[in-house]
């Protein structure tokens, strides 16, 4: 048997969701599928570094799988990828260690989110931004990220669908950069919680447009009270861009 | 009356191209009639700056038309973008001189073309890219470049579907580089025939590959038969970014 790592890019737009589930077209359904076809037997991923939501993209997720198919690695590839929905791809694929397994070996994963910051909508990019029309006080969210950087409860700012044992991670690194129009918010942890890329970019821009100050959100952060934070971001301006082993 | 210049984004994928036409939806349509409704008043563009065909896309196509209406400037726009489908933005409205026409007036046009050269597709860029696996010789497509900037004849660079009176243009600039797995084509000139840059992008690529030689590339050029010149690349990796007036 051998253990195979595989990096996926897709557009989430039209899938709901990693994860599979019973009535709707997901990214996992869709590569199982796949797969099971090439490989001429039912395979399973053993997991995915994380499970990103309906509607958000990847260009680094990385899934892993086991089988005692011979098919060199790089046909595994180029076979998946002519099998695949053209929204997905396989952009990388190699042998691991029998005990590399995609979600726990993980030691931090890269997620990041784009913010269109502009009166005027633009269609060109409208598939991986979020339109923010308001005007942005950049220094202030800056101020935010400092505050969130490092390791916190970070439980008021995680949806309700989770169910991890705790809370507390590691914010290693935290940026936010502005090219032109575009805010840029690059965030790097040891893990994240359910929406919790979504519910951090949101109550920043809640602090960028003085919604709500920065006294606010260390109460928030402290409350532990996911009523105490900001809006939660929309899907489509996130991104899992790459995950670190 | 005053005469309104409009600079338009849009994403070509669903529409058939600029132009009006009886059966099909195009961004003339769709903006002529968001603009009538604005006015409560059927009202049309004078013209359009090019007519970009069918998948092409824009991040600076400008329109211009006279209205008597006394809406400022600034409501047009909010106006229009309140109107139009989310796949075409007014990203600038201004009035111009009553004697402005937006393509007579223009004194050139900018194009980019986009190509992803990689064996494996690229699914969140796949709407404005040329996935063109095969490897490129970029010093190649340079040296097509170069002998194709200038003055010149381009009939043999021209589809059939065109109706200027002569075929020579300008090439101001022409440039290519090359960003990780993309390589950017950028062309300026005081005019492009019809499915021009989409002929001259696909014979550098054939050039590019070996397909064609330099030699052979001269006598196309020289021949103006389209029969001699190389393939048209697709429209998506195409847009017009902007007109210089």
């Amino acid at each position: 048997m051998r253990n195979i790592k595989i990096t996926l890019e897709y557009d989430g737009s039209s899938f709901y969701g990693f994860q599979k589930q019973p009535k709707h077209l997901t990214i996992q359904e869709a590569f199982e599928k796949s797969l099971s076809k090439l490989l001429n037997k039912k395979t399973k991923i053993q997991a995915a570094s994380g499970r990103t939501d309906t509607g958000v993209h990847a260009e680094g997720q990385v899934v892993n799988f086991h089988t005692d198919s011979k098919i060199a690695v790089k046909k595994i590839q180029k076979g998946l990828n002519a099998l695949l929905p053209k929204e997905i791809a396989v952009i990388d694929a190699k042998v691991v260690a029998d005990k590399f397994h995609s979600r726990y070996s993980a030691k931090s994963k890269v997620y990041e989110y784009k913010i269109w910051n502009s009166e005027v909508r633009s269609p060109l990019l409208s598939k991986t931004i979020w339109h923010f029309p308001t005007p942005i006080n950049i220094s202030k969210v800056k101020q935010g990220i400092k505050l969130f950087k490092g390791r916190h409860d970070f439980k008021a700012f995680s949806g309700s669908g989770g169910s991890q044992k705790t809370s507390v991670r590691t914010l290693k690194r935290f940026t936010v950069k502005k090219e032109g129009e575009m805010l840029i918010i690059r965030v790097e942890a040891d893990g994240f919680l359910y929406h919790m890329v979504r519910n951090l970019v949101g109550t920043l821009m809640d602090l960028g447009t003085g919604k709500m100050t920065l006294p606010e959100l260390r109460i928030a952060l402290k409350s532990k009270d996911r009523r105490n934070a900001g809006r939660t971001a929309p899907a489509q301006g996130l991104r899992l861009v790459s995950v670190k082993y």
